[in-house]
C-alpha cells in the first residue's frame, strides 16, 4: 500500500515537475535536488501509483502503444507485427537503475553463440527495456559511473536502444520519464549530463511547525491503517489521475503564441546559455502546464512558473559557485522579459 | 552459552536502544557509536538469546509470521501459500553482515540458465533472507562499501528484498532490526545512511573503578562456569523476557496525545532538521518505551528519555564538528520545550 | 525521421568541415570542439541521411566499393573474389564508438581454437570493421582511454585493420571518416592523436535572438510533424546531396596552382609547426571546397576558408593556453600570405 | 632441527608473554614489536617445539581433544562423534598465516554444487581449521588486509569458525594462540585489533658486547654442530617442558585474591582505558604467570610484571605519540598501586 | 605501395641512425626522438622495403640464416635440423609492439596440458618469434609497461628469447633491430632502458619553406599516382639497397685503428659515463659507417658523425634537466678529441 | 659462449662477494647496488659457467646432494629415496626470478583435485624448485612485490619451500644464493628485506681511460672471436675454479679466533645494530675468505675486507639519508677495532 500523492504536504515544485513530465515526457526528466529525508522516491512511485492504466499491445515485452492506422509497429515482437492484436491495460511503474549497474544489465546482451548456430537472436532484455513507457529513476545520479551516464544519455536522445554485437543488431524503443536524484554536497554532474534533464529542482523539508505537525500526523496515520488512510483521499487521487488524464488529451491541441516564444528566447538570450535545449522544454513545459490548467493555449504565467525549472541547471556558473546561486539574476531577467 | 543481558553492567542507553527497537521494529534500527572493547556485538547476541521464540510458518525459508485471516501469503513459499498450514517457534537471531560481502551474497542471485530451460525460478537466497525478523549486525558499519549501503536501505526501506534479472524477479520479505556499530575515530557515514538508523546512541567503558571491578567480577565468575553464572541471572532473565513480550503485546493500544506530538515537532523545528524522519522516530520510540514502562501513553518523560537518542546522528554539524557535539544546544532546547 | 541537415540553423564552419570531408575523405576527419546542446551528433547523422547511396559489392562484410578494371579485389571475402559479381547500393552511416569500448570489440578477434582445430580462419569483424567507408564517430574522444586511441590511429593511418594472434593474420580495409566532438573544458587531447584529425572546428549555441528564435520554430515545426518538415526541406536536400556527388566526380580534376602551394608553405612555415600533415590537409581541403563551389582550380579565397579549421589545433600553444588563443596571430600571418 | 626455546639470549619479555600464553591460553595471544633480525618466529617454532604433546581424539581433523565424561563432541567430525574413540598424541604446532592470503583459504569453503547434488555438505578446511589448538602466527600483522582481520577476530572472539552459504552452514572449533608481530615503523594497527591481542611486547637486539659474543657463539656452535648443540641443552629443555605442564595442571587451583582484584581495577581506572579486556588479561595473566612460578594465588609481583605487557598497547595515545610512550606515566601509576 | 626510403625529403641523422643498425645489427637499435607528425614509422617500414632479400632456412618459422659448414642449427625446428635443407629469400620486415601487449603475446606461451598428456611440447610463438632478423617497432616506447620493457631488454641481451614454464624450456633465437620512438614530452625512460638502445637521434619537421614545399609536391605527386611516383625513384632506391648490400659485406674486414679506441675512450671518460655500452656501440657505428662509404677502416669523421647518436641518450642529467641538454659539452669535448 | 669472468675488467667488491658466497653459501646472498651498463647479470652467469660441476642424485628434480652415509634422502622424491642411487654431476645455474612473478610460479602448486580424486599428489614444481643448489637472481630486486618478497624471505630462512592446500602439504629443500641487484635511484628495500642479504657490494663503471680502453678491447676481442677469446683465458678460468674447489674443501676446517669475534662483536655494538645477522655473517665471510686465500684462521685483514659488505646496508640511517652514508664513521670504527 502506497502513501497517497495527493497526501504529500507541501513540495509543489517536485510534485509540478513530475506532472508536467507525465502530461508531455517530451519535457525530458526531472532532476531533483535536495538533503535526505525528503521522500523523493516516495513522491515518484506514489504518482506512478496514481496514474491511469495505459493501453499496451498484449504480450509485447516492451509495452508498446498500439500501433496508429497505418503505421509500422513500434518494435520487432510478434506482437506488436499483428495490427490486429489485442491490447491490455498497463500501469505505468518506476524502474530503479541501481548505482553498480553493468552495461549489459542496463542495454541487454545478444547471445552471439546461439545466434551463430541457429541463426536466432536471442536477446537478454536488459533495464532499459523494462524503462519503455516507465518513470527511470536513479538515486544519487551524480554517483553514476561515466560510462553508464554515457549509455543512458544515448538512449535518452534517441528514444531507441539499439545493441550491436558482431554484426548482430537489435533496437528497441526506450522510451522513459528521467528522473534523478542528487545531493548536490556528494559531487557534481557533467555538465553534459545535467542539460539533459529538462527540469530540475531543489527540494527541502519544511522548517515550519505546522507543516512538520502535519507530515507527523498524516504518516503515523497512514502507518497505523494504511488502507483507511488511503481511502481518505480516495476522492483527491482520483481527481488528480482525471485531471492529468484530460491534460495528456488536450495537449496536441494547446498553443503556444509568438509573443511567449519570444519572450523565451529573450530569456535564454540574456543568460548566454550554451545550447539552445532550455528553449524548447521552456515551451514543452509551459504548454502541458497550460494543458494541466484547461487553458488552450500557454501564458505569461506558464512560463515564469516553470522557468526556473528549466534554467537553474544550465546556468553557466562561476567556479566554485553552486548551483542555483544565480537566482536573483534569473528573478531580474524574469522580471524584465514576463511583463 | 551466552553472557547473560540482563548482567551486563552499565550501559543503559545501548539497552534502552536496542529494548525500544525489539518491542517496534518500525523504529528503524540503531547505531552504536563507541569504542574498542565495548562488548556491543555481545549486548546484541545476548537479547536476541533472551528473547522468546516468535510463531513462523513451519517450512517457509524466511520464517514468516503466519498471516492474519483474509490476508494474502506474506511470501510465495508453498509453506505460506497454505492458510492451514502448521507453525513452529523460532528464535530471533543476529545475523552479522560481514564487511567484504558481495552484492550476490547479501540479494541473493536468480538461476537464469535454470530458469530458461526448466521454467523455474531458482533462487539463491541472500542475507537478506536470513535477515527477515532478525537483527541484522552491521560491525564497523562506516567502513561498508556504498554500494552494498545503497542495497542495504533499499531493502531497509522496502521491508522486502527484490531481485531482477532478465525480466526475471524474485522479492521476499526482509523486515530486519538494522544494528550497526562504528568506531567514529575511523570514518564517517554518508548522512544519508545515518538518517535511516532510528536511533543511535554513544557507548564507552566504565570509568569509575566500581563499575570496573563489577564487570570484571562477572566476568570472572562467568568464564570459570559459564552454566552456574547463567542460572544466578535466570530469575532476571525471565523477568526481562515477559516484560517485553507484555510491551510488544499493549504497543498497538499506547497513545501519542497531541501536546506531545506538538512539542516532538517544536524540538525538531528549533532544530531545523532536513528531514522528516526524526519526528516520526521520536514518536514511536516514546510510544514503544511508554509500552516497555506500563502506561497507556507516550508522556514528557519519555520524549526526555529518547530525544537524544533520535537526534543526535541528525543534527547540522559545521565541518569537523564531532556528532553529538551539539548536545549542549539540544539540552536547552529539550528543556525549553519538555516543562 | 531525421531532422534535415539543411535545416540546421547556422554552424557553417561544421557544416563546411563536414561536407569538405565528406568529398574528400583524404582530407582526414574532423574534430568537433564545442559545449553541451549544440547537436554535433544531430548534424554529423543528418548529412549521412542525405548522402546517396554508395555502389557497394553484393554480400561484401566491408561494404568494398566494385573494383576498377584490373584491379585485385578491396578485400579477401569471397563477394570480392569475383570480379563480376553484383552490387547494391548502401547508404553511408554513422558508426558510433563507445567511450568503454574493448580492444576485441574495436578491431576484431580471430577464433584462434577453430583455426588450429579446422584450418579455417574465423574472424568475429569489430566496429572497425563497420566502419569501412562510413563515418566514425566518437562522442567526448578525449575521454577515449589511450590504447584504445593508438589502435584507432594506427587503423586510421593504414586504411587497413590488421589483428594478428599466433601467426594468423586477417586483415581488412579501414577507410572511415574519422569525427570525433570534445568539450575542451573536460580535459585535452594528446597533441599526437589532435594532429590525426584532418581539420577541427569550433561550434557555439547562436547567442542573437534572432537566431534561437529560428532554431526554436524549426525544432517545435519539426517534433510536431517530423514527416510534415521534411518535406519541406525536400527540395533544399536534394539540391546539396546533388552538389556534393557533383563535387565529388569533379574533385580529381580540379588543381592546385603552385603559386597556392607557396603560400600554404609560407603560412605553415611562418608558424612554425612541428610536422607536415597541415600543408597536405589545406591542399586537399581546398581542392575540395574548390570542387564543392564548382571551381576548375583551388584559390586564395579556399585556403583562407579552410585555413584555420586545417591549423587551429597545430598550433604550438603556451602551457595553459588554450586551443585557438593563437587565432590573432593566425589572422595576421593569413592577411600578410593570402593578398 | 630447531634452536633450542632455552638457549636464546636475553628476550625475557618475549619468553615470559609466550609461556604464560602457552600455559592459559584464554590469555589472548600476544603481539611481538620489534625491529628485523630479532627472532621473533624462532622463538615461537622453538617454543612448540619443545612443549610435551597434547591429547587428542584420533582421526579428528581438528585435533579436539576428548570430550569430558557427559559432555557432547567438540566437532561434528565422526571421530569426535564417538564417545569410546581413540586419542593419539600430537604436537602443537605453528601455523603461519600469509599476508596474502585470501578470505576462501582463511575460513574454507563450502561446496555448494556438491551439497545441492548430494546433499552432502562438503567442506573444504581453511587455515583456521589447521590453527585449532595451535599458535597462529601473523608476521607483520600491521599489513594484513582489513578483511582478513575482521575474519580473524570473529574466530579469535567466538573460539569457532562458522562458514554460511546459501543456507548451508559448517562451524568448527578455532581456539589458537595469536601471536603478530610487526615493526611499528612500518604501519599502525587499528585500536580494535590491538585490543585483541591480551598482551604486547617490545623485543630488540642486544647492544651489550658480551650479550651480543654470547649469541653469537651458540649461533656458531649451532651452525657448526645442530644435533649436538641441541643435546647440551637437552636438560634445560626438559625442565621448561616439564615446568609448563605442571603449570598448566594447576592452573585452575590458582586464585586471585580480592586486593589484586581491586589493584588492577585501580590500574586500569587511573588510566582511563576504554574498554574493558584489559581488566580481565591481567588478572588471567597474573594467575598463569603464579602457576608457572608454583605459587597458590596470583600476588603483587605478578601484576608488577604482566602489567606493562597487557597495557602498553592499550593506552590512550596523543596523534604521533607512539605505542609505549606513557612508560612512564604507567611506572609511575604501578608504583603508586601496588605496593 | 610505399613511399620511397630515398624520397624522404631531409631527416638525415634518422635515415643514418638506421642505415648503420641495417648493416650491423651489432650496433643495438636505435631509438627516436620527436614530436607528432615526422613520419618516424614511415621511415622504417620504407627503408624495410628497400632491403634485399634474406636467405632463410625453408620451412624454419624464425626465419633462421643457413647455418655455416660445421655450425649446430640455429633454432630446434626441423627444417634447420636438415644441414642440407632448402633455403628460400624473404624480406625483412617490421614487426609492430603494440603498447597494451601481454607478456604471454611477446614471448609466446607452452601448453602444459598438452606437454604432460602427450609428452609433446606445444609452443605458441609470440611476438619475439616473429621479430627475429626483423625490425621490432615500439611506437612510444616511454609508455610501455614495466614488466614488458623487462622481458624485451632481456631478450634484446641474449639474442634469444626463452620461455619456462613448470620444467618446460623452450628457447629460440630473437636477434632483432629494437627501433623506439618517443615524444620527450610525454614522459621518459628508466635509464636502464634509454642505456639498451645503441643510437638515439631527434627528429623534427623542416622549418624552412623550400624544404616544407618539397615534402608537400613529393607527397601530392605520390597520393596522386603511388606507381608513377615510384618508378621515378627506382634507380635511387635500387642504388641504395646495393650500397647497403656491400657495405654488410664489407663489414668484417673494415678495421678500427689504435688512436680511434683511445680517443673514444677518451670522450666517454670525459663525460663520466656510467656503463660502458657507449665505448663498443660507437666503435661498432663508427665500422659500419665506414662500410656505408666503402672505407677500410673507421676514422675520426666517423667517430664524429656517430658520437652524438651514440651518447645523447647517456650523459648523466641534472634533475630536470632535458635530454640532449648537454649537446655543448659534448661538442666542446668532440672537438678536444677528435683534432 | 660466455664472456669469462676472469676476463671482466675490475669489479673486485662483486667478484669476492660472490666468491665468499659460493665457497660458503651460509654467508646469505649478495645484494649488489649500481647504475646501468656495469654487467651485474654477465658477473653472475660468467661465475657461474666457471664452477666446477656438484654432484647430484640422478633424477631428483631437485638436484639434490647424495646423503651422507646414515641420513636420511634431502627430499621425497624416489631417486634420493634409493640410498645406493646412482649419482650425477650437474652445473651449478643462474635462476632468474622475473618481477611480475605469481605466488604459484614461485612456490608451485598442488593440484587438489588430483589429490581428492587419486590420492597421488601433484605438485607442480615452481621457481623455487629450479633454484636449489642454484644462483637465484632477481634483477632490480627494490621493485618486487611485497607478498613474493614475504614468501621468498620464508624460503631463504628455512632452507625449504613449503607449499600447503587444504591438508595437504609439500615440502622440499630451496637453498639457494639469492642475489638481487638494485638501482638504489629507483626505490629503497624494506629494512626487513635489507637484512636478509647477507652481504652487499656497490658497483660503478670504470671512469679512468685506461681501465674503459681494457673493457672495451676486451669486448671487442670477444664479440670478433668468442671461441677465441675464451680459450685465452682458460687458464686463469681454471685456476679460479681449482682454487674455489679447494676453498671449499678446506672450510670447515678453517677457524675463527676468540680475539676475532671479539673484534667483530666490537664493531656492531659500536653501530648499534638492531639485530644480530651482521655478527655471523661477518664470522662466516671473514673465514669463507680466510678459506679463499689458503689460510687456517681467518684474521684481521678477512674482517677488514669483508665489513663494509656486511654493515652497509645494515646500518641505522636518517631520513633521507641514503645508503652507505655512514662509510666514514664505519671506516673510523673499523680503524679503532681492528688495529
Amino acid at each position: 500500500m502506497m502513501f497517497p500523492f495527493t497526501a504529500i504536504v507541501g513540495q509543489e515544485a517536485l510534485k509540478t515537475g513530475l506532472i508536467v513530465n507525465v502530461i508531455d515526457p517530451g519535457v525530458g526528466g526531472l532532476l531533483v535536488m535536495g538533503e535526505k529525508g525528503t521522500a523523493k522516491s516516495t513522491a515518484i512511485r506514489s504518482l506512478a501509483d496514481l496514474l491511469p492504466a495505459m493501453t499496451a499491445v498484449a504480450g509485447c515485452p516492451y509495452r508498446c502503444a498500439p500501433r496508429p492506422q497505418g503505421d509500422g509497429p513500434h518494435c520487432d515482437c510478434p506482437a506488436c507485427a499483428d495490427p490486429a492484436g489485442a491490447t491490455v491495460p498497463v500501469r505505468m511503474r518506476v524502474v530503479e537503475l541501481p548505482l553498480g549497474i553493468t552495461e549489459d544489465r542496463l542495454i541487454g546482451t545478444i547471445d552471439i553463440e546461439e545466434a551463430l548456430q541457429s541463426g536466432r537472436k536471442r536477446f537478454e532484455r536488459g533495464l532499459l527495456a523494462e524503462a519503455n513507457r516507465n518513470f527511470l529513476y536513479v538515486d544519487e545520479v551524480n554517483l553514476l559511473e561515466d560510462h553508464i551516464v554515457d549509455l543512458l544519455l544515448d538512449s535518452a536522445a534517441m528514444g531507441r536502444n539499439t545493441v550491436e554485437r558482431e554484426g548482430i543488431s537489435v533496437s528497441h524503443p526506450a522510451r522513459f520519464i528521467l528522473v534523478g536524484s542528487m545531493n548536490p554536497e556528494e559531487g557534481e554532474l557533467r555538465p553534459q549530463f545535467l542539460d539533459r534533464f529538462g527540469l530540475a529542482v531543489r527540494v527541502a523539508g519544511l522548517s515550519d511547525k505546522e507543516g512538520r505537525l502535519q507530515i507527523l500526523r498524516r504518516r503515523m496515520a497512514f502507518d497505523a491503517d494504511p488502507a483507511g488512510f488511503a481511502k481518505g483521499w480516495e476522492r483527491e487521487q482520483q481527481a488528480l489521475a482525471d485531471r492529468i488524464a484530460t491534460a495528456r488529451d488536450r495537449l496536441p491541441g494547446v498553443t503556444v503564441p509568438e509573443d511567449i516564444l519570444d519572450r523565451i528566447v529573450a530569456i535564454t538570450a540574456s543568460l548566454a546559455l550554451d545550447g539552445h535545449r532550455a528553449d524548447i522544454v521552456m515551451v514543452r513545459a509551459a504548454r502541458a502546464l497550460a494543458a494541466f490548467r484547461g487553458m488552450a493555449e500557454a501564458g505569461v504565467e506558464e512560463v515564469r512558473d516553470i522557468a526556473g525549472f528549466a534554467l537553474m541547471h544550465r546556468q553557466r556558473r562561476q567556479p566554485f559557485e553552486e548551483m542555483g546561486a544565480g537566482a536573483g539574476r534569473l528573478d531580474q531577467i524574469l522580471a524584465d522579459t514576463l511583463t
